[in-house]
């Protein structure tokens, strides 16, 4: 069986990633093409319960995420990985262990994603709530991805202007 | 999207898990249903690298098994987990963080599996090969289970003759 793309969504949390994909997979069922979705706060959970969120620790959760997807994709599903992936290091060593793998930033400023703080967790943050210390080396210590296969300014676009561009994008490269 | 059921393979190495696991996902995925297939070995390299082979740490990777099967079934594909877990307590857990999961015991004398010997494991195991001291823990001290949803006896039966056995159970059961 030929391995499956992994899509890797990187971005601010409350960019849009978790949108963009569910919108994307379902799409993606309903013309017969699996596709499995990995968010990265369940997959904390999941896999990592162990790990804290020092550099070292959140690097080697992104490994394991990263190792997650090379099984399914192997199984020939198309993964796509919501994760927040705040470190070049970390979408680098994705990018290395996949053959297939597609680096979609999901891209919003800071402020817009702030204001948005669907789940709260900006706020929660700032309060220095218990269990959001680390919040701010994912967030506010975000690297831009230097080399993105796809960026999704989700400042400017719909959801499903975002999802369509992608897409374009996947059939382009005859990922589907 | 309901949730799919997980089909949780257990059985000492060389009782012929991944056989029927693959034979299984070929028919299923000819059937256009969607399946994921989670090697015990694999995924030890890739989420649990960081874990040795004592009881507690056995117990952390099944754990981290159980919770990816999670995952992989809540987007909606039948997952395949084929790993040793050799104590009723890693099966138990499966059992309670799983909604929908069927125990298949792969059963087979552990006479007939050293005979059979794939991957030279037991062989290596006797001698005390270097990175096979573990080995007894999972094989020799495997704990049969007491309530396995279905007996595969690949002592007397065919992979085949599994196969068909297991594919009858999930139709049964409204699985597939």
């Amino acid at each position: 069986m030929t391995e499956a793309w992994t899509l890797w969504f990187t971005g601010l949390h409350g960019a849009g990633k978790s949108t963009i994909a569910n919108k994307l997979a379902e799409i993606l069922r309903k013309n017969n093409i699996k596709a499995v979705i990995l968010d990265g706060d369940e997959l904390r959970k999941a896999v990592s319960s162990d790990l804290g969120y020092s550099l070292k620790e959140r690097n080697e959760h992104m490994k394991r995420v990263a190792n997650i997807c090379k099984i399914i994709s192997e199984n020939g599903a198309i993964t796509i990985a919501s994760v927040a992936s705040p470190t070049e290091k970390s979408r680098q060593y994705a990018k290395k262990i996949l053959k297939r793998v597609l680096l979609v930033y999901v891209k919003c400023s800071l402020e817009t994603c702030k204001k948005r703080d669907v789940k709260g967790h900006y706020k929660k943050s700032e309060k220095m709530e218990s269990g959001f210390e680390h919040f701010k080396h994912g967030s506010l210590n975000y690297e831009e991805p230097k080399n993105p296969d796809i960026v999704l300014n989700t400042e400017i676009e719909s959801a499903d202007e975002s999802v369509t561009k992608l897409i374009t994008k996947l059939k382009e490269m005859g990922i589907i």
